[in-house]
């Protein structure tokens, strides 16, 4: 049943060999890659206006040039991260070229930072996206929470169900919600310039501000560059792309830049021009909708549309995630389990892993989207940093073509990636702190595990010239509890086996023990039972004491020791609660704490 | 660790025959035994006053005669109570007593609603005592549930650790607060016979109230009536006291009953007096003592002491819970786990059962006492009402001497016992419905579980005249990934065996199949590897498909089939998700889908 379930959920499992068809062509990379960077228009220019709102609304005007310093961000992110598409076409994104470039450490470094981040890129634009529908619904407000945490689940159905076909769903509403965007900038700058509406809403660039410092500017513009966040993606997951990967990557990546340049251009402008601030319960792109248009169709197309984009942004870490994970498992930074391909061919143990962990963050911040913002940025520009520097050194060190000009681009990147990391830290200091605590267990843990298993290897190499020495013996040891068919069947197997057997009785009454070994002898008389009273009432210890003194013996004559446990299997599974589940314990106590062999004799119930 | 922990929190483990140490002393026992019978005086009044308040303040005056009503209705319950515990001086309480006289069905019914009710025991009475806590300390509102859920879990450490050592910790407090209410009441009688309160403060008797009804005073009545849950908590302990048994719990319960008619009549009569009504964040008894004391030192004394003694009371529910679980689990219609003594000599299963269910219980309903108390009360009504029927039955049957002045006072404890729970039905269904419905699918699971365990005899029964038939012969499978020392160790083991031993390759990729099985000749050339190709990546279909095959042949010569799993087991336990953990996946399903062995073999790693 349960099997059924799994089916209706993720669809019937694919064959291996059907891989080649999970392929993206550009528009629906450009969908399923770019949702991230395009959705963070929805967020990113009401982070400036929140830094800037701690002064006065008179400040506002300030997010202007800060959004033109941002635009410059932007252009050296996609410069960079274009060459890197070129010379790392099989993907891996920081982590693969901090790692070759700058060391194992600065990889690990950049592979766990973005690791983190994507599951805020997860929590954030959902929530986000949660904000958009109940500023458009004032009385689901309460239920952010809850709302979110089904939309997490539903994205991590979906793509366990597999890429393409989430590609399929994911394509329009990215498509929309630029048809949606520009269609209020179009309208709102038509409005402008017919004098709809009145430029008295706004103080014009260059008023005087009291109490306006730079580390507020900085603040402002770091907080704004969140709207950054996910410019990455396309280089991460160049091998999802159809063949020329590289090339069609490149464009989308370039495409993806322009897109949202145009947007946040335009949504910081409106904003400016209207004079809408930071609300409590209402989004600043659903300020500007409301003001364009009225609470009429269109303005909950747009609301729809953008909450459909920051919901489906979460996507990109489904995308990116699970493949980052892939990477450091190959490399034995990972547990392995992150390596395997589930059902429909994703890794699945990767999808799962990021909606679990996506949820917790969403709760355990309660869905405070500007909250999560700060930690989630912090997080993107150290491998953003890493990633230049990997590429700067790798210039120096080929020298192809060209690579004074390449050289520059990437220094470009590198100095103002590490500038708005270190902007963060220093503006931010009392929300990301917890960032320079976690990377480094991080990074300790991605050790330990490489460490565990490189020990692994030569622990398990044959050595042909030495064969193991044959066993020459072994006994088998049964626990029995009574006389009944479970025991008979446990001694009918063991008696056909080439050992020694021995049945042993823990006993918690004395006084029934004399009986029972006299029936005993009637009913097995060639199977030596052994009595072993149990004042405590517990089955392992006796046993465990037990078992070391035959194991003694066995071990001087090179035999082994198995101990023979008879499980009940009842007919339904809930009858399992009525039953001792004593086996179980005492199975995993020897197997984890002696060396003995441990046998599992069911015996089926009928009725 | 583990166990050091465990031994830590619930002492070192006692012997068997270390039982007899665990009984109760009469002083002991009222404290163990009465404290949730007497703790009832700090909600019961409040709940007659917030019935009333939906009326008017006018009609408080009320609470006088329904607490007459409430005292005649103790008197009888204590009466009838005294004769069940002569008559079954082995305790088990309301279901001994309805099981033996009424049927097998009603003696479910009563058992039944008593286990519920003793979850419902600790989730009130932990409510109520936080309720006191934060009437005291208003700014600890907000963190009602989290508080009474930290006090459920101290009260079950508690009594995993024994009776004997809580009763000693409990018995100061309930005696305590017995004298806490002993001088508030007499303060507050003094200063009323002095003059110090004003008399303007209430309406006298029998004035006129609009709006008053039969329906209202007969809620308020059913409402008042749970200042009597936990009468009956003696007579269901009987084994826990000291010998001789009976005569001490008569003993105990008629000086409890005093006890419990004085608190309550002072209590409710202090209310009327002072005019005092029931408010959203402060109790009755709480604003009883600041008029009577101010928010000084003594007003804290009798807060503190009411929340200890509500706390406590909570215990009632753990010495009672695990010895009806225990009667129903030896009667087959529970798990035989409620069977097994702890460490602590104490059915910890139980013990773990309520305290867990009680969380559950208090988080559900967001710890507000007057929500959960009417469904508590009505699961007190119905074993009240159907024990005493039992005694009457009992009485016409055996006619023992003076066995019409026994049926009298039966009888009359049964009628009103019915009365009330017929009340409570009546004139709170929208509350209490929900009994309706779990009860009948609790007895049904009752029968369930017995029908489980009737089957299971016959099943297990050896027939001695006809031994099993001797197994001939062994087929042992392998399943092996590669070629390493894992496989090598449980290679060697199965040879050592008297099998015909098959090697089982799943293979996830065709190229590597014919490299492998060549390998494989020159490494094992005496052992028959056969290799399956898996297109799905599932390891567990190809193999159970297999199986099949194998267990054909196998049956037909009387083989039986073993499947040998190599297990892995690293040195330090986190190092597990590391590891590939499919010989567990595959290890359940074998045994439970299939008529397997399963043997693991475990290797131990050193680094």
């Amino acid at each position: 049943m349960l099997m059924g379930v799994k089916k209706f959920l993720i669809g019937h499992p694919l064959k291996s060999n059907e891989l080649g068809d999970q392929k993206l062509n550009k528009k629906k990379a450009l969908a399923i890659l770019s949702s991230d960077a395009l959705s963070s228009v929805a967020y990113g220019p009401e982070q400036i206006l929140i830094v800037l709102m701690s002064i006065s609304a008179v400040a506002y005007w300030y997010s202007i040039p800060i959004a033109g310093c941002v635009l410059v961000l932007l252009l050296a992110l996609i410069l960079s991260y274009r060459q890197i598409i070129f010379a790392y076409s099989h993907g891996g994104g920081a982590y693969v070229v901090s790692r070759e470039n700058l060391g194992v450490n600065f990889g690990l470094i950049a592979g766990g930072s973005l690791l983190v981040d994507y599951i805020l890129t997860v929590s954030v634009s959902v929530s986000a996206g949660t904000d958009a529908i109940t500023s458009a619904f004032p009385n689901l407000h309460p239920y952010k929470v809850i709302i979110a945490c089904i939309l997490v689940a539903l994205l991590t159905l979906l793509n366990l169900r597999g890429i393409t076909e989430s590609a399929s769903i994911l394509a329009y509403p990215v498509y929309l919600f630029v048809l949606a965007l520009f269609i209020l900038i179009g309208v709102g700058l038509y409005k402008i310039i017919t004098g709809d509406v009145s430029p008295q809403l706004h103080e014009s660039l260059g008023t005087p501000v009291a109490g306006i410092s730079l580390f507020i500017l900085l603040k402002a513009f770091a907080s704004g560059s969140s709207a950054l966040t996910g410019v990455e993606a396309i280089s991460n997951a160049i091998p999802n792309f159809k063949d020329p990967a590289p090339k069609n990557a490149a464009k989308t990546l370039v495409a993806m830049g322009i897109l949202l340049a145009i947007l946040f251009t335009g949504i910081v402008f409106l904003a400016y021009y209207y004079g809408v601030g930071p609300k409590h319960d209402e989004t600043v792109v659903s300020q500007i909708a409301s003001q364009t248009f009225g609470r009429n169709g269109m303005y909950f197309f747009i609301q729809g549309t953008t909450a459909l984009i920051l919901v489906l942004a979460a996507n990109t870490g489904y995308s990116a995630f699970p493949l980052l994970a892939y990477n450091l498992a190959k490399d034995n930074y990972l547990a392995r389990m992150f390596t395997n391909r589930g059902d429909r061919l994703g890794y699945s143990n990767g999808i799962i892993f990021l909606g679990i962990a996506s949820i917790l963050l969403i709760i355990a911040f309660q869905g405070h989207t500007e909250k999560l913002i700060p930690l989630y940025a912090v997080g993107v520009f150290i491998p953003f940093t890493l990633s230049q520097t990997g590429m700067l050194v790798k210039w120096i060190r080929e020298k192809p073509k060209h690579w004074p000009v390449k050289l520059t681009i990437n220094f470009v990147g590198a100095l103002i990636s590490f500038t708005v990391m270190m902007i963060f830290f220093i503006t931010k200091f009392t929300q990301v702190w917890a960032v320079l605590i976690f990377l480094p267990l991080l990074i300790l843990g991605f050790h330990m595990i490489k460490r565990h298993y490189d020990s692994v290897g030569p622990q398990l190499r044959i050595d042909m010239e030495n064969p193991a020495v044959p066993i020459e013996g072994n006994v088998i040891i049964v626990p029995v509890a009574g006389i009944t068919k479970v025991v008979e069947n446990s001694l009918n197997y063991a008696k056909s086996l080439n050992a020694q057997v021995i049945a042993v009785h823990i006993s918690f009454d004395r006084d029934n023990e004399k009986c029972f070994e006299e029936k005993w002898k009637k009913w097995q008389p060639d199977v030596r039972l052994v009595t072993i009273h149990s004042s405590y009432r517990s089955m392992v210890q006796p046993l465990t004491k037990f078992i070391k003194i035959v194991e003694r013996k066995a071990n001087e004559a090179n035999h082994r020791v198995t101990v023979l446990i008879p499980q009940f299997i009842p007919n339904k599974s809930w009858q399992n609660v009525l039953h001792n589940q004593s086996s179980l314990i005492i199975r995993t106590v020897l197997l984890y704490q002696k060396d003995v062999i441990v046998t599992t004799v069911p015996f089926h119930l009928k009725e």
